[in-house]
């Protein structure tokens, strides 16, 4: 490590209580972007980011939308420079149910090197380790070798209906050689991670129709298809017993990992017995020929999500509907695309819908897979980063969701590669009572952050 | 037809505009049993039917429930001559949608040879059929060579949950060599049918519960059975492509028709493009080898008749429920029973189940299959007043659904044969708005109930 860096991870410890006293400052702020009634407090919380990158010389507006505003932020030294793009969200999640948490979602309480609040590390806290970072250099009068951007949102709990729109309008101030994004968490605590594929989603819902009205079993039982045997003959028909899916060429596009990939997972330290207790089974069940690691990152699955048909009441009632219903979802993988999905299943439906019933399939969300060459010199300065702040080298890793926001750069504003580091712990309750944030992570975010400043 | 007949029918015709006014006043009593606010007008239709036997020399008295009372009476002519037990309910299902009714459901209107109210057809007008037949015997002092009982419930729309109790403790006064029971309609308008046979019933609701929690299909599509997904499979492994059952079993019981009994189904008139237009579909589904018609009545079949899991409501959720549910029937016939089938889907469910999951199934109610022999001197009988009271030779038929009074009058009566003749037509609208019945229907019905008082 050079000697800049030293001085600079130095200044980070001396200054540590002062971080946390800043950060529980930022915590106290309520702002829970689903409830309307807490609009104003939101919008503080935006207003505290913009206050912050101003003191720092960062040039910094707030940007309205429909919803909550964009603090938006540039530092440009040198236009000839590399730039990062820092991406993080100020909103938080409702803190409910109220009466589970030990202490009041929005009074941090400090308890055994955590601090304990609603966004602490979703995403609070790892947001705001950039802009200490940032300042630990500004306070050294150490400069940065690369062009800072920051783009602070404040609706991504509410699946940031805004920002498309955003990057859409301001392609020019957002230019960019890379995006950090940190809001998520380590592989394992103590083991960093970066996440270098998402699985897409392609999401549909079914409707099935048979008779005009519903119909006594008695009378009609025997003379009709019944909707809900059409709707499950269907659904039976997506997959076969060893849960590999029948949809025709619904493989064509799917990329094999090689050997290294292969290797790359096989090493992960999965804990199999941890994961059954957490989901209470005794027997995880998925597509033969792969690995439970596999299965959930680099293999495509099908979930019936929802169904819904006839009577759901108490007791009996002896009816056969006249429609029914299920939503149903994919998760894509490279080099899978939405567009593919959504014709090839769309032909399936129709080749296996059984006579006498009428289906029709509505299209919901999704997204497009995400995988990032993790041979990209960004991708090097980021292990390095990681490495020097967490003091280990992380894992690569692809995860089993999506996350709106990477595609969005992806695709509108074409930005490669993106960095996803969470500095966060798996078991930090995000969305969930008693989310909390471990102190030492929050320091070691800093110093990552740092690095990458330098590393880039 | 003998001159006493001659005499008893004239005087049904001369008669016809007081027995409409003496029904129109019957059906202005508003007895709808399922709702409390109606409970003193259901006890008042009780007391009226009271009154006119009595009024008939019948002697009666009201039997007190913890519902609506059964109104009994008995006209014991001589201990050695047969017993016919009438059966009928007073009291009515409730009137909504009161705003598609084109008069009051209590305001009688007289149209086109029908009597629009609530409760014309279900079962006021038919059961009074029965006492004006005996009134016109009473008035033209002609004496009946068999013994009258009659029987009339004020609970048969809530599903007669104080009749068992009734019948148990009261076996002594029941005793018969046969029950009539009009409470149905014609095979088709001007067709009247003697039903010989009804299905039973056995129904079950099934719980399926795979992880502890939901989970998001992101993190964990690719790791865990779905439950939605094991019931579908559940489901799908109950009934083969051809609507064939696969319950283990499952058929063994079942009577196969002799070359008589196929005859006779196949010579009714079936409605098959009329029975395409009521249901609003092209096709008609079921097992394969048989009719539509022997497949609603001489063939057993099986309903999904409710399906729940996940996410119902509006958008996308990827959510992999930890439970999903069904409910499930069976329609039964000869000699399958009750108790053989629930031991065998039992077994069946537990062989069937996909690994990864638990299930529950619980039993619900549920009604064994009736066959009454059409060659006992009863049913003969009753052949003979259809013929003379509607004119025309009566068809016998099987029912699709069960009646659970005929199980009650079957098994805990031990009463043989039970008679059902419906005076009513297919589309008197019972149970929906502007129910109506035909007053020559009304008229056919006293005439046929005379009839059976000479011939059984």
């Amino acid at each position: 490590m050079n000697d800049q860096l030293s001085k600079l991870f130095e200044f980070v410890e001396e200054n540590k209580e002062r971080y946390i006293d800043e950060l529980t400052e930022f915590l106290k702020i309520p702002s829970v972007s689903a409830d309307s009634s807490y609009r104003k407090e939101t919008r503080k919380a935006g207003e505290w980011l913009e206050n912050k990158l101003k003191e720092l010389n960062v040039d910094t507006r707030m940007y309205e939308t429909p919803g909550h505003p964009i603090v938006f932020g540039s530092l440009e030294q040198n236009p000839n420079l590399r730039t990062l793009l820092i991406y993080g969200h100020y909103d938080v999640q409702p803190p409910d149910p109220l009466d589970e948490w030990k202490s009041p979602p929005f009074s941090p309480v400090i308890e055994d090197g955590f601090v304990y609040a609603r966004g602490a590390s979703d995403d609070k806290g790892q947001l705001f380790a950039y802009i200490k970072a940032l300042e630990a250099c500004v306070k050294n009068g150490v400069e940065i070798p690369i062009n800072l951007k920051f783009l602070f949102e404040g609706e991504e709990e509410i699946g940031s209906p805004n920002l498309q729109r955003f990057l859409q309008e301001n392609l020019d101030i957002l230019k960019a050689n890379a995006v950090s994004i940190s809001d998520g968490h380590q592989f394992a605590p103590g083991i960093p991670a970066i996440t270098y594929g998402l699985r897409g989603l392609a999401y549909f819902e079914l409707e099935v129709t048979g008779p005009k009205s519903d119909l006594h079993s008695g009378g009609f039982g025997g003379l009709v298809m019944n909707p809900i045997h059409a709707l499950t003959i269907i659904l039976n028909r997506l997959k076969d017993e060893n849960d590999k899916i029948l949809i025709d060429e619904f493989y064509a596009d799917v990329l094999e990992p090689d050997e290294e990939e292969k290797k790359l997972i096989a090493e992960l330290p999965f804990d199999e017995a941890g994961l059954k207790e957490l989901l209470g089974t005794d027997v995880l069940f998925g597509e033969k020929g792969y690995t439970p690691l596999e299965r959930k990152t680099i293999r495509p699955t099908l979930d019936v999500n929802g169904i819904w048909g006839g009577y759901q009441g108490e007791g009996a009632k002896t009816v056969i509907p006249a429609k029914a219903g299920a939503k149903i979802s994919m998760r894509l993988v490279p080099n899978q695309t939405r567009e593919r999905i959504n014709k090839l299943f769309l032909e399936y439906i129709n080749k296996v819908t059984p006579p006498g019933v009428k289906v029709y399939v509505k299209t919901l969300h999704g997204a497009n897979p995400v995988l990032i060459d993790r041979k990209l010199p960004a991708m090097k300065a980021a292990v390095k980063a990681l490495e020097m702040g967490f003091g280990k080298k992380p894992v690569f890793i692809r995860e089993g969701g999506s996350i709106p926001v990477v595609n969005m750069f992806a695709e509108i504003c074409s930005i490669k590669p993106i960095l996803l580091m969470g500095f966060g712990r798996p078991d930090d309750n995000i969305h969930g009572p008693n989310e909390r944030f471990d102190l030492d992570d929050f320091i070691k975010g800093i110093k990552t952050a740092i690095s990458l400043f330098f590393c880039l």
